[in-house]
């Protein structure tokens, strides 16, 4: 357990609210708030094997939600091309034409509200 | 059953992949086939009352994701951006000057990227 800690955790963000409470809270003192096994089953009033499996489980679970609806995956590629639409708006907010500064701010807004 | 049907099948577009065989089965005849509930028992084997409770528990299952995901919603708001952006590209397009023109078209393949 513990690989690829930051992929873990950005699933975590998207499907936690899928996994159990109790998956939920070892998953969670575990990889964010960096307790160990022993500490989270004394945490927990559960054995260390308890925790250990409700993370695996936990972690199975979060790997499989992604890969049936791929929205880490879809949302890199969005955070990617909205960076791309923001540099040319920056590029045009540049401009000295007053409707080309105005088309920029309405980008922007727009990027503003895909991002609620 | 049968309400919102235009919700239903957004749903289970974006969470089909979640429900059971069994579930996705009669939801997928009776959603986008138009099958009656009578049809599904005999051409899956089983009662009229089970394609009922199956169906439900696939509608219950999607509301539930939806909740607690928020796929669907998110992506209605960025389809809206999406949408206001391209017509601002499709402004600059119209433009004599090249590098607009550029920026138009550079603007358009990082949202068909989004779409991807």
């Amino acid at each position: 357990m513990k690989n690829d800690a930051i992929i873990m955790t950005m699933l975590f963000d998207y499907y936690g609210e899928l996994l159990t409470e109790k998956q939920k809270n070892c998953f969670d003192l575990y990889y964010n708030q960096d307790f160990s096994l022993g500490e989270i089953a004394s945490d927990e009033g559960i054995t260390r094997q308890g925790v250990h499996d409700s993370i695996l489980r936990a972690e199975n679970a979060l790997l499989e939600y992604e890969e049936k609806l791929c929205c880490v995956q879809r949302d890199v590629a969005l955070a990617e091309a909205t960076k791309q639409i923001e540099a040319i708006a920056t590029r045009l907010e540049k401009r000295l034409d007053p409707e080309l500064k105005r088309l920029a701010a309405e980008i922007k807004a727009a990027l503003e509200q895909m991002k609620e």
